[in-house]
């Protein structure tokens, strides 16, 4: 979808609306104007700038005042909802999915696939240093998206802290860990999956209940985030309830 | 790498060389040129007709004849000796990979990444309906190309029956088949991997010993091929030897 002009896309920023991809005339220098690349970067929105021809052919409504934002329709869970209803609803096993900060939007619609197919209740990105749920992830999701509740929160250890108060045991993927299929998974629990290359954070680390890790078998001991959340998702799952 | 003029397109042909890319000038009509064409697409390989001067401009040696290859120097192994070498190493457990038709390079490589980290010894894959391991599958392999040895056989049926005849008890990958979790997996295995979308063929599904399928806890029944054969050689090789 479209949103053209300065105050739309202003007030798509504000909402924390995904953009996808903001292209902005080159050459703007009013204050206005100004503001809202400001806005835009701080909130790590990709901008692009293009001569004025090109918003002119983009252009849907051709009232785009040299701003013309594409956003996906994805609509976040609320990460206090998604988490109460959970627990409200009785069930004594739930899986509850936090990637720290992956940002190929590849391995994000991979990992929504796989965590749909896996039976994931939920998952958690951060607003900051994660790729959103745009076009890409929805389509590399294969379907996924319109069945997997995605929370954005601001915080990821906050909302660490929030599983831990609602009776979840929150697990760290990561190398030297104890190793998966030693693990006994039950109840309510969480997997916190690091991003590509760097792993999760290590006060997040911490602050999780313990750290487990795939046994490897070969000369490279590094997995694609989405294979590894597969391999780890199935192993917790199929031993739940056990 | 690139391989210039008639003579050296048409031996690279010949010879069964994987060409990522056939670029052949625009308007040639004569004969020796209509037979590479032929041949290169008898052999699936992509062509792209171009005007002359991108040749120019692509061409090493500028002495291109209108014919520019581009070919990975991936060494396949004979498949015949990767078996035998595995049987007569005397190991009481193994895994190969046969893949039945991939033809999405990412895939391809990210297969090859996660079976190098789960121990696989060997993957096989068909010489035709099937991607070749060129430059992308390389590089989505993130380094295991240089440690998993890749065979390329004529009939992927005739090499079940190989691997059969050495003592490899074959499971296809499929859905409605027996549960993973609930197998045991030991010895020597391999493990046939349908491509996307199109599963494993109806012929070399029966020719399989048995058929296990990854469980599934979701509304969507359907996993990224690297994804479920990440988790099945997980599944499979952690319940080796116990």
């Amino acid at each position: 979808m479209k949103v053209e002009g300065k105050n739309a896309v202003m007030e798509a920023l504000k909402a924390g609306t995904t953009i996808d991809r903001l292209v902005v005339a080159k050459g703007l220098s009013d204050p206005s104007s100004q503001r809202i690349i400001i806005e835009a970067k701080s909130r790590g929105v990709k901008i692009f700038f293009r001569d004025k021809d090109v918003l002119e052919r983009e252009s849907v409504t051709k009232k785009h005042q040299g701003f013309l934002a594409e956003i996906t329709d994805y609509k976040y869970a609320d990460f206090e909802a998604m988490i109460g209803k959970i627990v409200e609803s009785g069930q004594s096993n739930s899986m509850v999915l936090l990637l720290d900060g992956i940002e190929d939007p590849h391995n994000l619609g991979s990992i929504m696939r796989v965590a749909e197919c896996m039976g994931v209740d939920g998952m958690v990105i951060p607003r900051h240093r994660s790729v959103s749920v745009n076009e890409t992830v929805i389509k590399v999701s294969a379907g996924a998206s319109q069945h997997m509740q995605v929370a954005k929160v601001t915080n990821l250890n906050d909302a660490i802290g929030t599983l831990k108060d609602n009776g979840y045991f929150v697990y760290a993927l990561e190398t030297n860990g104890q190793d998966i299929t030693k693990t006994r998974f039950d109840g309510k629990i969480a997997m916190v999956i690091g991003g590509e290359g760097k792993g999760v954070h290590a006060l997040t680390k911490k602050l999780c209940d313990t750290t487990i890790s795939i046994p490897m078998y070969g000369k490279l001991n590094s997995l694609n985030a989405s294979v590894a959340c597969g391999i780890a998702l199935q192993v917790a799952k199929s031993g739940m309830g056990k």
